[in-house]
């Protein structure tokens, strides 16, 4: 026997995580809600739905990035099965982009569980920070190339962070972080959209080892609208020939030994 | 130069449909009405909102479909990567179990655009069902291995797009469909959850060319809860090694020629 | 019980497909030997073996395609998880760039098992082209954009497919459609590779239905030279940024409906 | 400009890394020496692909394996784009059943380029031995579930390596780390077959970071066999059936948090 929460149907009725799928979650639950659902076993209260849908809003578009070309190129050649040119622009969800936000919600997480219970966050900040600085590794969720000092992002979502109540540990840990970072550098440093996401989602009860599947989610959303402009007015069969004639070859192959 | 509609990025804004990120959809739009937005280019009003993601949430979650399972089995090998385990379950997106929604939205939507304005819509039902019966091909949207002889996902979406002002002429098309189909044969038959989907999609507003992408972005919200499970409480893992010891292994292969 | 061919395992021996892994396949098979004998049921001989790899590493690399380019954009995201990349750069082998071969394949053993046993070649070829002109359709496997009037791949397959023994009736077939739509259409036309490939391996004993399986196993043998390029000196990163720079965004959005 | 060495087009001929396709490709290489050739930037030799063919044949297919069972599953779903099956049966191959191909490939070159010239190799063996003990972490490319206590395929590798002069430092290294656990254990272990993979394929001239990316390809060709065998007498819809079968519903949720 394989044991599963998941669901379960009948002719007349379908269960999903114990409810009732079209009486208590069809016509009561959004889309956003399902990850809750997924998540933690339950639905979101009105304010964690709230919440949870301004984070995902925040990143599931973002305009032509690798992922999303990566997405459109693939539809060029299977127009028929764009199931596939989903999963491709969801493929490149890796380490370098979008693991920021798993990254954030893990060392906070962590901090948060092995720090001693009543040390002040201040001390908490400060030990995270001597750490990163002694591994020599970037704190995640600083730095961005466009939105800077500032991500108007970040205070948006703190913003209603506040208002539905999940300022919680997790971001205020992050807000002192980024205190801590910048009066020891001496100048404004940019704590980013990615890392204030990982930090709310971690306030709303999120385990950070389930960030990078809810990104991916989101992404999937974004997608759709990239396969919408392409197969109305593409642009990827241009982009493919403009680099194509750009490309130069070479026969002096030096490859990786 | 190549053109989108989908978004830019200011230092201090980001702009997503000609919406303002930050002020106008994150706190006021959910994670479906992105697929609004991507879709029809503007967010969707209050009440179309409200059915979108009522339907979305009634397709994303399927149990241990085969999809799950591909997915399930893919997260087994590569926990790191979980992109790829949501990818591997959106990839059996194809025709055999998805296709029905955009089929009946194409079916429907053809018989719309093609019927003279003044046709009564019983006639362009008739027109349908002789179509498909000098074809040979079965109706898309009829049917179904559990819910029989109604599914109950049928009469939620029709009582909320009722409620709510989208039980247009694709859905009262399909059910005149289902009512002329029910007559011929004499005996009751499941209009399905698949079906009306794509009959309320449709009018919503959706065309049926976009309706596969809309359903792989709402499974892949749901299997943000088969990757939850499996990483908390594996069952692939026994799954895989049941299925394996009950391989028999044959030696007179005969392969397709 | 679920019955395979395809292997089994004990402590000191593999079987695969009724030989042994280690005496009969290690050491005296090729890679694409494994093609034939997955598709077949048995290892090729010497000379079905010496036509599939030459049919193989002709269509394995096609230098920068869309497919080539969303595995380089997704690799850019995730290097960490390379079988993503190789994924994503399969997932564009459908019907638009990969089609020819396996509709090539399709026609020609359609047309074959289809004609009368005495029937000739031409006569044969005839009916072909008038069934495709009466339909409306082109003809799978003719004319290119860059090799005109001839595709140097063709000759060199129907070369050695003499050579070796497998000039066989569907690439007479083919040859004869090609003569035939010549002279209907009174110049010379593109007989491509694509189309030679299907052909010879149709006469190789390989169903259509297999094709393009067949072709994504040798692309992702050619998605590793991508891969090995864009680690050793990336060019994927700096094509994403400069196509974004020639992105114009446009505010009067008229999407799809 | 984007530089490139992989290839380029004209009209009547070809060029693939700096050879002719037509005249010097095929009917010259088979399928593997395109690996070869994507790698390292030129063709193998006789011996060199011989050896490379030998490695990948040996892991090409592994039977109903996790990987193997997505693909079939997502074929079931999506027949019509059969590269989403293959892409999907690559995704799995992530650190878990994988990563000892490349991770022993890795800790040899890392082993062999980081000691003294003139170090013994039963000393290098022993640091390496010593470097694992000491982190706790299991050394790559040991220990196998079935194939105890020796590995038929290890075995094989390195004779065919001796013959046609492959068994390098690289092979030779994984022998004496081999011989060292050994003694210090006190009992057998297995080396096993993708261990001596990663090492003859480091003695063959590939860099680690190369190692997953070609486990894929060869990977892509096995799974031709399955998609082959499911589409003549599918077993994987009544697998999924069964496990279906034999899932139980529980209400009582504990998610992860």
């Amino acid at each position: 026997m394989y044991t599963t929460h998941i669901g379960s149907a009948r002719p007349d009725s379908i269960d999903i995580y114990g409810y009732d799928l079209c009486s208590e979650v069809i016509g009561h639950a959004g889309l956003a809600d399902l990850i809750f659902l997924g998540a933690q076993g339950r639905l979101p209260t009105e304010n964690e739905s709230k919440m949870l849908n301004a984070l995902m809003v925040g990143i599931a578009e973002h305009g032509f990035t690798p992922s999303a070309l990566a997405a459109r190129l693939t539809w060029l050649g299977a127009p028929e099965a764009p199931q596939g040119a989903v999963a491709a622009g969801l493929l490149g969800a890796g380490s370098v982009y979008l693991g920021a936000m798993e990254l954030t919600a893990k060392f906070l997480q962590e901090a948060l569980s092995g720090a001693p219970g009543d040390q002040d966050r201040d001390t908490t900040a400060a030990a995270v920070l001597d750490a990163y600085e002694e591994s020599g590794e970037r704190v995640p969720g600083f730095g961005h190339p466009t939105h800077r000092p500032r991500d108007p992002r970040t205070a948006r979502y703190f913003e209603l962070a506040e208002r539905w109540g999940f300022l919680g540990s997790h971001s205020l840990l992050l807000q002192a972080v980024h205190a801590g970072m910048e009066r020891r550098r001496g100048k404004l440093i940019t704590l980013n959209g990615a890392g204030a996401f990982g930090a709310v989602l971690a306030d709303l009860g999120f385990d950070w080892r389930l960030v990078r599947s809810i990104v991916v989610a989101a992404r999937a959303v974004g997608l759709v609208g990239h396969i919408a402009e392409e197969s109305a007015r593409g642009t990827a069969d241009s982009m493919a020939q403009e680099l194509f004639r750009h490309v130069e070859h070479h026969t002096d192959y030096q490859p990786r030994r």
